[in-house]
């Protein structure tokens, strides 16, 4: 029976109506191509031996004089790491200078691999990199809010296949990210919980839209899934922002991560995805009430006019049958 | 130069990044391919003499025996037009029985027509048909919102060819239209103003984001546009919901919309589009704060993680060049 719910984090309301002609399996995408393709590419930017065709190299992970992961400038940044934040009032005309910082972290020296791939130690290293760019960007004065991101696959909206991720710190906060902070405070302040620990605890308690857990991070399906395999991946120690991550957790989250793109992976046929970070904004620190999150979104389905018209979503798969089924899912 | 601009209505950022290589042409699609089509389909469910294919038909628009345009019950609803609405709260859980309504506006009896090359007279009955619909469904006590949008195309999500349109009237007030209520209610408490018709008579004035203009409408690409053509239709008479709108403006509107679609279908080589209107919940009536409008957003770039993790856009087309590039479109 369909039935409309409400997702108490982000108070959105999805209509789940899951199609019964379609089995889980149905959702999956194109055969795995990433290992079909050449281990290196004598055009990509990102290649071993090209080293020179990118910019502005920030940081580096290397072992025995080979990088393992690099982070570099954007070539076509949307926002410039150079110049004052100025804003501009004219009426209702408000503009600001596109100001900030857009790196890309390029995730392994390899054209042909892909994260589900990848041994967790390389994920460590890959996550590591987000967090060392994340505690250093988040002093500069012009950044109000950093988001760490992966598009994977072209309806995923990649230009370029070598495995790679991106981070752009913006001027302002979005108000998406500003109205969802004082949604949770009203619910701190209703409370005294942060609706995300509150979140955490009653889906391990419930189970049945767990995909993954460790000791430190727990994988599930939210209630209110906006789609098919939407999935989110939690601290369970409170924290809130990212760059809080210890190096401990780091190797946690890996093995989180890693399991479950390797998961959609196998289960699904390498389906193209988005995932970001989703941290409080860079000025505040250790807040009570808001947790940092991973948001995974297989793109398996498409949005249109609906959810353009009213923001809400409809999910054609139920979410505890799609958390049962990458349970399921065996990782060789 | 790039710059970060808000918009005032929706209090979105967005990142205005021209790829200077770009011309506005250059975001041009396909090919037309509808007209290519047979005008008739054997196994259309929307074709003339299929009409026992189709379930509730609700409206019809008539000439000659002929009809011109239907409105039939959505063979897969998201949301049923039978049952309670029953809410559940238990915990973080929250949930609601699906009932409201989901039904197909059937556009044209020719399964290889498209909206942009109707007369505008069959465009203002199409119209008519959305107005009908809306101004019976809005007092179902169960329902609180109604959202008409049409999808063509397929990376707009189209699954049937033949031209229609949808209306979900939903028995929740989605979060986003609520957010976007509560902060034109401030604006109107702040200046006495309805934002939208301060932001109509600003556009008029500027000129220059301007697309088409009648006596009764006027269409603009917004200031802070989501995306390349990314276009805002909107009556100049106040008017919080669309099924206040008269005959005469019916006319008009049908005249603007055309207008605007046949510039897109001649200009960017008939892409895929969403459109939608919204309006005020279906419980507020006559509110001096909020104004109906129709959003289109033509498919022609990919929103990817950037967008998932803030909900910012990055548009790589400057809202002025699209619209002269528009404007200067020469419908045949």
């Amino acid at each position: 029976m369909a039935e409309l719910r409400q997702n108490v984090v982000t108070r959105e309301w999805v209509i789940i109506n899951p199609e019964r002609t379609k089995r889980p399996h149905q959702f999956a995408g194109k055969k795995p191509v990433e290992t079909q393709l050449p281990m290196s590419e004598p055009e990509c930017p990102f290649c071993v031996g090209n080293e020179h065709l990118t910019v502005n190299e920030s940081f580096k992970i290397s072992e025995g004089g080979n990088w393992r992961v690099r982070v570099v400038g954007n070539k076509f940044p949307a926002v410039e790491s150079t110049g004052e934040r100025v804003r501009k009032i004219d009426g209702i005309y408000r503009s600001m200078s596109a100001v900030g910082f857009h790196e890309v972290i390029i995730e392994h020296p390899l054209h042909n691999m892909t994260m589900a791939l990848m041994p967790d130690e390389h994920v460590a290293d890959i996550l590591t990199a987000y967090r060392e760019r994340y505690r250093e960007i988040r002093w500069d004065e012009r950044v109000e809010s950093i988001i760490i991101f992966k598009n994977h696959g072209e309806t995923a909206g990649t230009s370029l296949v070598h495995p790679h991720s991106q981070l752009v710190a913006t001027p302002v906060v979005p108000s998406q990210i500003r109205n969802r902070m004082e949604e949770a405070m009203r619910y701190f302040d209703d409370t005294g919980e942060c609706v995300c620990c509150r979140t955490i605890k009653d889906e391990i308690n419930a189970g049945e839209r767990i995909v993954y857990e460790n000791e430190n991070f727990v994988a599930f399906i939210p209630y209110a899934a906006l789609s098919p395999f939407h999935t989110w991946i939690f601290p369970r120690r409170h924290s809130s922002s990212f760059d809080e991550t210890t190096d401990l957790e780091i190797r946690d989250l890996a093995r989180c991560l890693r399991a479950v793109l390797a998961k959609l992976h196998y289960g699904l046929n390498n389906p193209d995805f988005n995932y970001s970070i989703r941290s409080v904004p860079t000025r505040e620190l250790h807040v009570e009430y808001f947790h940092w999150y991973f948001t995974l979104v297989p793109r398996v389905t498409k949005t249109a006019g609906f959810e353009i018209g009213s923001g809400m979503y409809v999910n054609s798969a139920l979410p505890e049958q799609s958390a049962e089924f990458l349970r399921n899912v065996v990782v060789p």
